[in-house]
């Protein structure tokens, strides 16, 4: 039997406010010592520019390719032969509002269609897309859930919150 | 009493694979009839060409941008003042493997440092990032967890997998 090895993926960003209501962030995955300058922006609607897509925007593309990733990478090691596979992905919140106040959200259903324009058979491609699942990073946060820490930095220095 | 409203935040997404581990993903904010064209890479080590930012980036970047942007929106509706706002992430994942085999994912903490640069009281910042994470939808997925559902075409056509 085989050892099992385990291994760390870790991603650190800074994001600061510019424009109305424009974020610059910068990424690092620091595992590998990459970097990545990325931006969000929100529509005329929410007060933005247009200038970057929104947040929600980054996760749905996130999501598809964190998948997509997976599918491929997980092709060559279960020699299971894919073609031009292609995902559609629905993600689907709400949100709950009083009066003027601060809405409150909450997810409804996210929902992928993956077709993976495959000769293999109808089983094979379901253990490569549940090997896929079971690796894709975002996949597993979501069905997982975890509690975001946060730090605020207050008048007696950071502090929980 | 103020009357609850609700609404609906839905976001589709096509990806198609190109390039080595390459995704184009286009993003349609359905509720806004706004869309964005994204694309995910691999760098070398993962068998990509580092043409475009991971997915993980692309998550770190939607966190990071989801908050700020409540942050901001809320500060006008609470009336709680902030200058210029930075908010520093750390998300970490670890990854388990038997011998070559796919691996399984698995989150482990996600952190933020929010400040406000503020000059309201510790209570009112407070406050103010209670609403924004309360209001930030990405937060409130994790935080509830959510399991992604999943369409396979097969020979019989699409079906639950």
């Amino acid at each position: 039997m085989s050892e099992e090895k385990r291994f760390d993926v870790v991603f650190k960003g800074a994001g600061t406010a510019s424009g109305k209501m424009r974020n610059d962030i910068s990424v690092e995955f620091s595992t590998m010592e990459e970097s990545f300058e990325l931006a969000t922006d929100e529509g005329a609607f929410h007060g933005g520019e247009g200038s970057a897509p929104p947040p929600l925007a980054l996760l749905t593309a996130a999501l598809i390719g964190c998948i997509m990733t997976q599918i491929r990478a997980f092709s060559k090691r279960l020699d299971i032969p894919i073609g031009e596979i292609k995902v559609n992905a629905t993600l689907h919140w709400e949100g709950r509002q009083n009066g003027l106040g601060p809405y409150v959200a909450a997810p409804v259903g996210f929902s992928l269609d993956v077709d993976l324009d495959s000769s293999a058979s109808d089983g094979d491609q379901r253990r490569l897309l549940d090997a896929a699942k079971a690796g894709c990073f975002i996949q597993q946060t979501l069905k997982r859930g975890i509690e975001v820490s946060h730090r605020l930095k207050t008048s007696n220095g950071w502090q929980d919150a």
